[in-house]
């Protein structure tokens, strides 16, 4: 019995996101553990993922760990997996872990990356990715109001789960806005994130840049602790997973 | 009555091709009539393409032709086609053109992009758009190999259809070979290419990259005119048609 660290990369598309849910069976979490069953041959799975994501959201390096019974190397636990989970999922690395390690527990740190897109044309080619504007929001203005956003804050503005019960404090050390071409792409970085709350920023930000909330109005939405006070909720297909930090 | 020049991009994976034919509703060019149609009120449209791309095949850059009998702009144009048409189809520019300008005719040199990918994990975001190996060519032999080629030659032993009964000669004044990553780009500049010939050029130079057929082979193979010769047809889904020069 040995503990074993996953690097996961999943087009979220098709599933209803990282976690298993009893009568579901598009997850992407039940998706890896049907297939650790069958290659172990063994019911008791618990693949533990360092987050979870919402349905339609994307991760390029999704951090998982389980404790498997099996005689077979890394790479031929790798191969094992990849051929036979779909094409949308894809483990990129299998490495023995410490005993210890926990890959939600121990995570100290998470990126995140929200994608939007506008012009005349059509995002082809990645259109499962990229959340399509209407029209081209303000990134000076986006930047700024990003930073009333930067440090130690109650998010409960910014959690989509309004019955939260645990903490919704939460630190975050950096947003980046790149434009590049016709891609808008937001940078996020913290110790962790609440239910929903890249999208919540995101979908803030975005009304900022179209000029329906004011750069500085983000200090009060962000101290009145109420969701009603925050933006729409983005669409999921913009968002990525880019790195879990142990 | 006026004539207008269009470039478009396609995700191939849906559709039966470029060419409309009866009877098959998914095909670019029957998509893109379907939507001309309605926008001017005629079924008498008649696009024309500089290129025929096969089954699965995609497109950053077709560029066609069509006469239209209408008032709105070049930009409302493009709006509109937008619009209507599947997410996997943009039009990426609308302009009134010569009325002698002929997509197909005036079309003096094309580049094709062919993405080849290999390795352990699994290429999820862009998986409908590259060919996943099984293992890793040499690229300095098919680099070699593709010398051979260049020139103006006879390219029958790469040409899908056997009953051809037009020229087969073809200039191929350009053939790159990139490494990048995982992936393995084949770049293809010629002034025309014959049905399938990009990708059993490809298909080819892989046997090559396999140790199958040797590198000074490619002489040979183009000198018997003859495609039991040559290698198999690649895959379509690697394949993109990139650029049309005029």
């Amino acid at each position: 019995m040995r503990n074993y660290k996953f690097i996961i990369s999943y087009d979220g598309t098709r599933f209803y996101g990282w976690e298993r849910q009893p009568g579901k069976d598009m997850t992407i979490q039940g998706k890896l553990e049907e297939v650790l069953k069958k290659m172990t041959g063994t019911t008791d799975i618990n693949l533990i993922g360092a987050g979870r994501t919402d349905a339609g959201v994307h991760a390029r390096a999704m951090t998982a760990n389980c404790v498997l019974d099996t005689n077979m190397t890394e790479s031929e636990i790798q191969e094992y997996m990849n051929r036979y989970l779909p094409d949308d999922i894809s483990v990129n690395e299998v490495r023995i872990c410490a005993d210890r390690f926990h890959a939600r527990y121990n995570a100290i740190g998470k990126t995140y990356r929200y994608t939007c897109w506008y012009g005349a044309s059509k995002p082809v080619f990645d259109r499962k990715y990229v959340t399509v504007l209407e029209k081209k929001p303000d990134v000076d203005e986006m930047q700024k109001a990003s930073e009333y956003l930067i440090g130690t804050h109650d998010f409960k503005s910014f959690c989509g789960n309004t019955k939260m019960k645990k903490s919704t404090v939460r630190c975050v050390d950096n947003i980046k806005i790149e434009e590049s071409g016709n891609y808008i792409r937001f940078y996020f970085h913290g110790n962790g994130f609440l239910q929903n709350m890249v999208r919540i920023l995101t979908g803030t930000l975005l009304e900022v840049g179209y000029g329906n909330i004011k750069a500085d109005d983000m200090k009060d939405i962000l101290e009145a602790c109420d969701r009603q006070r925050s933006g729409p909720t983005a669409r999921p297909e913009g968002l990525c997973m880019m790195k879990v930090d142990y």
